[in-house]
């Protein structure tokens, strides 16, 4: 059997993803879509819209055959963290092909756009030290010295690595070539709406940050209903009906607020990506802010994007140290969230092939990385929880099994 | 002017507390009665009823001309650690005589027993390594060890130290000897209930926890008011009336929980009073138990009594570790928390030969010890708070200036 991986985060999952799903088997004649998902912490650092087990379901009713868990060393790292893990896992579990959403939907831009900088290391990390060194930020620094070496070969059709999507595309291929990966890299164009895009158009593809301020504005899920799959509507409403708040930062701010204090600035400084005295800044805001929104009014600057800074709170929130990530290089597992019946038949065909263990039950394993994601959606579920936050959530790793299509209807895990 | 030091907790107030501020002035005929006084966690492991400022309050319109705080580090340590603390500010402050409560009020057994120990200080360590290495609490070791040797001298009057104000008045005569201060140790006898009586009975004298479960339990502070002073009353009222929550465990629940997840055993570890493997057992039970009671139950043993524990857990929410700890071997500074005129005119004379600095502005002195102060207060104000448990009382240590008398009525502070 053939497989094809692609990256998601789902959050929450709406009819873009399904077109690339299908897109991504069909452009490929893949026999299965092995999808890798960051867990309840994202890219942008910021708590998922519904938990990992939650949009596992969405992505098993919509075209994915098999779910597994970016860890969260790699999901709520930068562009190149994020991709090495996730293309590292897709090689491991030995998909011929994966496949990633771009602007255009030309895979050539992408290689030429990797050759170029290849051929040219020297000047480009030049260019992105000079540009840190005046004061921007590292995304606008990588792409201030990508374009200067684009510059160069203006006939060359390359990348517009200014755009989200193609960024992360540039870095799976990167990574893929790191570590002389066989899989062939495929794109498609995404459709719809832009990443940034905030409001809920006539077309029904819109994207997942103009759906879930769509929810958190009007509590109501129906104005949301022709850019979501029938599953995703469903599971939405279920979360809401058992009470749970949905993942945002403002209710995690308490906890967030109480750790900055109980840390104070040296041990703040341990925290990963927290560096440059930013921790000072960090821990005043906290002593005079009562929301997130106005911490971070207080905390953003120029020399951060506020992504960054997101991500920072995150690792202080569940107190990921530079120590802890350090030991956590590579992707030692793959951690399996949920299949479809064709899914299991691809990993009962391959399990002997795969490069790293396959993980369905995560007391029979022992890991620092697997603890750390562990210790994420503990803390994802005590601070969503109903009431007071103390809720009987905690621990859901080791309940829950993999979902598995024979099992799962919409009213599966009420 | 002369100054009688006393060693409070004040956690409410009550007329046992009036009598004994009373009491310590005729007895030893000081112009002052001077207090030092725990912050807004206790001796006992526990957040305070209400905070510091609260019980301030209700020190000076009570008897009591100076409050002092005692740090954080002495507050939360077991006896000798506390009364060290206590007696070195007492001290330090010019007091010519110290007066603690007593079961049967006669200084005489205390001094025999002080010497006792002193004479036989092997004998009594041997003795309490057995007792420890049989698996005894470290309390129950030391009473063991003191029985041993009290037993060779039948007809000497020693003091019981298996009484709880007992132990604590043994200790802070053993802390004057130690720091050879000249202050005079008095002691006046107990009224009405024990330490741990819990209920209310006809007497007007009522133990702090029987006044304080009788207020979880109805809801209603006019129950106790036989019990209590006008000033205690009025001001549980108005802490109640600006719904704030009366302090208790149950209520910082959440957020110690979340703290034990984000750490895992091995940074529990590192925490003071953390220690042979009980940060397994914390960890185990924070993942399980979704209230404080249950988690209590799941963690307590007979090698530990409830109070090592719940201070245990005070460290671990305001994140204090062994190094912290053992940066602050003394205390360094008499923070000033409130007077009457007639405090202010005692501090006024003697402010040359104080033998600490005095802080009526934090912002004004920088120190490890008072840094931990300000994160306890925060911390408590934080878990305290109205609603979402997201206040804007962070930071009262830099807003509150001491209370005085001439500002200080019943009406102040709304």
């Amino acid at each position: 059997m053939k497989a094809t991986g692609i990256v998601v985060e789902y959050n929450p999952l709406h009819n873009g993803h399904v077109y690339h799903a299908q897109q991504a088997k069909l452009e490929t004649g893949a026999d299965v879509i092995i999808a890798v998902m960051s867990g309840n912490f994202l890219q942008r650092g910021e708590p998922a819209f519904v938990d990992k087990w939650t949009r596992t379901k969405m992505a098993l009713a919509s075209g994915v055959d098999i779910v597994f868990e970016l860890p969260y060393r790699f999901a709520t790292g930068n562009a190149p963290v994020f991709a090495q893990g996730a293309i590292e896992l897709l090689d491991a579990v030995g998909c011929s092909a994966f496949c990633f959403g771009s602007e255009d939907g030309t895979i050539e831009p992408f290689h030429n756009s990797l050759q170029l900088i290849d051929r040219h290391t020297d000047e480009y990390e030049t260019a992105v030290k000079k540009a840190i060194a005046e004061g921007v930020s590292y995304p606008m620094a990588l792409n201030q010295a990508y374009e200067t070496i684009i510059a160069g070969q203006p006939s060359l059709p390359v990348a517009d690595l200014s755009m989200p999507n193609n960024i992360l595309g540039f870095h799976y291929m990167e990574a893929a070539e790191s570590i002389g990966s066989s899989m062939k890299a495929v794109t498609i164009r995404r459709m719809g709406a832009g990443y940034h895009d905030d409001s809920l158009e006539s077309q029904k593809i819109a994207s997942a940050t103009g759906i879930r301020k769509s929810f958190f504005g009007s509590e109501k899920l129906d104005e949301v209903s022709d850019f979501i799959p029938t599953v995703t509507k469903q599971l939405l409403h279920e979360w809401q009906s058992e009470r749970m708040v949905f993942g945002n930062w403002e209710s995690f701010y308490p906890f967030l607020r109480f750790v900055i204090l109980r840390e104070g600035p040296s041990r703040l400084r341990t925290i990963a990506d927290v560096s440059e005295g930013i921790e000072n800044l960090i821990f005043r805001a906290a002593q005079s802010q009562d929301s997130f929104q106005s911490f971070m009014d207080a905390v953003k600057s120029k020399r951060y994007t506020w992504t960054r800074i997101q991500r920072m709170l995150t690792h202080i929130l569940t107190g990921f140290t530079k120590i802890s990530r350090a030991e956590m290089e590579k992707p030692t597992y793959l951690r399996l969230l949920g299949m479809t019946n064709e899914g299991r038949s691809y990993l009962n065909e391959r399990k002997k092939e795969l490069l790293l263990p396959l993980i369905s039950k995560v007391a029979s394993f022992s890991d620092p990385s697997l603890d750390m994601d562990i210790n994420a959606s503990n803390i994802y579920a005590l601070a969503l929880g109903k009431g007071t936050g103390v809720v009987s959530t905690i621990g859901l790793d080791y309940q829950i099994s993999p979902i598995m299509e024979d099992h799962f209807s919409f009213k599966f895990f009420k």
